[in-house]
């Protein structure tokens, strides 16, 4: 069995992924318990066993460290993902979501609607921290299609990509009164953006 | 000049539409002043010189008077839209609405979407009220298109004819943070509907 590979050296301005994934996780879990206004970095620091000076050196604040939490536990991922057509790599990005953890995730975005109105700074970092990295991970998948030649640069549908992906998802509870789940996204992806985009 | 058409008796269970035009004006002002937790039947009932019995009795309570104003409100209305083609009845739809009025509505629903939480017989009314006959107008649309030969019935993107539209609306905030005003929906229209429903 091959030895473990020697741990990254602990700097000042660096967690280990570990770590900084557990304290994610811990975030999430406050968030969950008690929504964000009552959530503080004391009891972030205490449930992590870390100190504040280390969360607040390594995200600026409160809104910061929530909106990170939220892209590292981010429903729809497209890192990573290049199956060679967009409608594989639209699939792979919704089928890897289990429903369980997208309903969970949904009670987590109700809540969080609620405390954007009255906190700008935590509107701010979702945009900047959650929102802009996917919709450019979405634009990437875009232009490689284009690049390729799946898509005609000049389809009017691909100024809408990520209206009509975040579109699907907050409409379905809209609608139908339910979370948007894998199976209904295929369908989504199959009926309309497909189409849509002229594939 | 001919003479006025003579005034519809006072019925105890109708109010005119001139007097309920009036009501939910008030309703919508109240609503936009002090939210909806705070609107009560009383001052709903003193701003409009009205009895607190008859609103009780033309409305079954608050959030069922509140949905009421804001369908009677709506920023997007298909009644008595008919122009013949599809592209033409949802360009109809969005154009009559104008960008003060938009914004102004936007307003009122992010306050309404902190109360739906809170107060599940607001959801309630809202949907049965409000979202639910919008959908069936939408549906009429696709129906008179498919009757005329204008859509194929078995287009797969007829399912989610509400869910492109009410996502269009929801997702230009999350995307670009400006609301969605007419001239963007009329872009949305024809860059993503009318491919999808392969017009």
């Amino acid at each position: 069995m091959p030895a473990e590979p020697p741990k990254p050296t602990a700097r000042r301005t660096r967690l280990t992924p570990e770590r900084e994934a557990e304290l994610y996780e811990a975030v999430l879990e406050i968030l969950r318990e008690v929504g964000y206004d009552a959530l503080t970095m004391d009891a972030v620091a205490a449930r992590t066993h870390s100190s504040k000076a280390t969360l607040y050196r390594q995200w600026k604040g409160k809104p910061e460290l929530v909106a990170s939490a939220l892209r590292h536990n981010k429903p729809l991922s497209l890192a990573d993902i290049d199956t060679g057509t967009v409608r594989g790599d639209l699939q792979a990005m919704v089928c890897r979501s289990d429903k369980d953890r997208m309903e969970k995730d949904a009670a987590l975005m109700r809540g969080l609607q609620r405390a954007i109105h009255s906190n700008p700074d935590l509107h701010r970092a979702l945009r900047e921290l959650l929102i802009e990295p996917e919709l450019a991970g979405l634009d990437a998948v875009f232009r490689r299609a284009v690049a390729r030649g799946e898509v005609a640069a000049d389809t009017p549908a691909l100024d809408f990509v990520g209206h009509m992906m975040l579109g699907a998802f907050v409409s379905r509870p809209l609608v139908e009164d339910r979370p948007a789940d894998a199976e209904y996204l295929t369908r989504y992806i199959d009926a309309v953006i497909v189409p849509a985009l002229g594939l």
